[in-house]
């Protein structure tokens, strides 16, 4: 019986894993799109995305079918528990980056972002395909350490937010409204899907850790 | 050992009623902070939002205690499982809603709404209202009609949200970019807040039609 819920275990483990891989490719793809204009990097990244529901779907159905069959208590418990919370993040990961690939699809060939943003957008960007990266190596090996650095590129992440609209605000901003109304929103889109890293992670320590109060107060 | 277990469900959904009550409550505040310039309720709709985290960790505090010492199956371990997704909907129905109180605090005594645009964030508004209103009677009462009217509500909510798009895209549009990126980020706020309400309803669907795809496709 333990043998087999182990299994279960594993097997909860390799698909979650594998969400996040894909999670990890359509967050570099949206980047992809957004930044470089490049309309094939925001097809493959709405793609992929399309593919995330059905995938946390059936993990969700094995975790609640394990959960009953199993009637799993204290670690076991707590792992399915916040196995059903990951899937709904990465859910929302992909559907956040297929907003930014959509923003830049509507816009193709021209460029969402303007010059006085470029630099300030790649960053932020190039943060969340790094944060979505180490989430991968998080839920294959948990380490305290990883977790850590990664909130404090989540705070680098919501300072460049901030930046965003500054630059936005000042005087000097001259784009039409079209511009501003896409750079706020993708704006808001990468710093969610930070969030959202900050949040998985949050949940893998508390597998660790035992402590649930760290795990769901962030907001 | 079941009579205790009843109770214990009873307790459950005493606490997720509460908690709808007062996200309606914050709803119904932030929208008149914002439609009005009003910033006390604004500072009310803060105050509660503060204390929504804590009832939620609570609620799924007992809940995961209630799955490790009861162990149950079927229509019971639905209930459970789905009220751990049921909270966390509330809590970013809470944080939407402080995200629009505090738009309305930082233009206080300034409106946000341009005069353009006051009628469809004023029906937004009270769709958003009355939504959060409807799902305390569905927690109440599980009615698959009022699950639809939801439904219907919502997409009602999108189309105004394009609406703003529309306006703020026109040529006519001249207001500042601190007007565009309020009122794009205020609609999008909105609009989310709505996407709950559907996602929460259909959660409480699934507990009596056992339909789990329902509940969890749509974004």
């Amino acid at each position: 019986m333990r043998e087999m819920f182990d299994q279960e275990l594993e097997t909860v483990q390799e698909r979650i894993v594998d969400i996040a891989e894909s999670v990890f490719t359509i967050v570099t793809d949206a980047s992809t799109a957004f930044l470089e204009a490049d309309v094939k990097a925001a097809d493959r990244a709405l793609a992929i995305a399309e593919t995330i529901s059905e995938k946390a779907l059936s993990l969700d159905e094995l975790v609640i079918r394990t959960l009953a069959l199993q009637a799993p208590v204290a670690r076991d418990l707590r792992i399915l528990v916040s196995t059903l919370r990951i899937s709904a993040s990465f859910e929302r990961m992909a559907a956040l980056a297929s907003h930014i690939a959509t923003i830049a699809r509507f816009r193709f060939p021209d460029s969402v972002v303007p010059d006085s943003l470029s630099d300030t957008f790649d960053e932020m960007a190039r943060l969340d395909i790094r944060l979505s990266k180490k989430l991968i190596k998080l839920l294959k090996n948990t380490s305290v350490d990883l977790a850590r650095s990664i909130q404090s590129m989540d705070e680098r992440v919501d300072e460049l937010h901030r930046e965003v609209f500054e630059v936005v605000l000042d005087k000097k901003w001259k784009e039409s409204a079209m511009y501003t109304v896409d750079v706020t929103l993708a704006s808001r889109y990468f710093e969610r899907i930070a969030d959202h890293v900050v949040d998985i992670s949050s949940k893998v320590s508390y597998l660790s850790t035992g402590d649930w109060s760290d795990a769901d107060l962030e907001d």
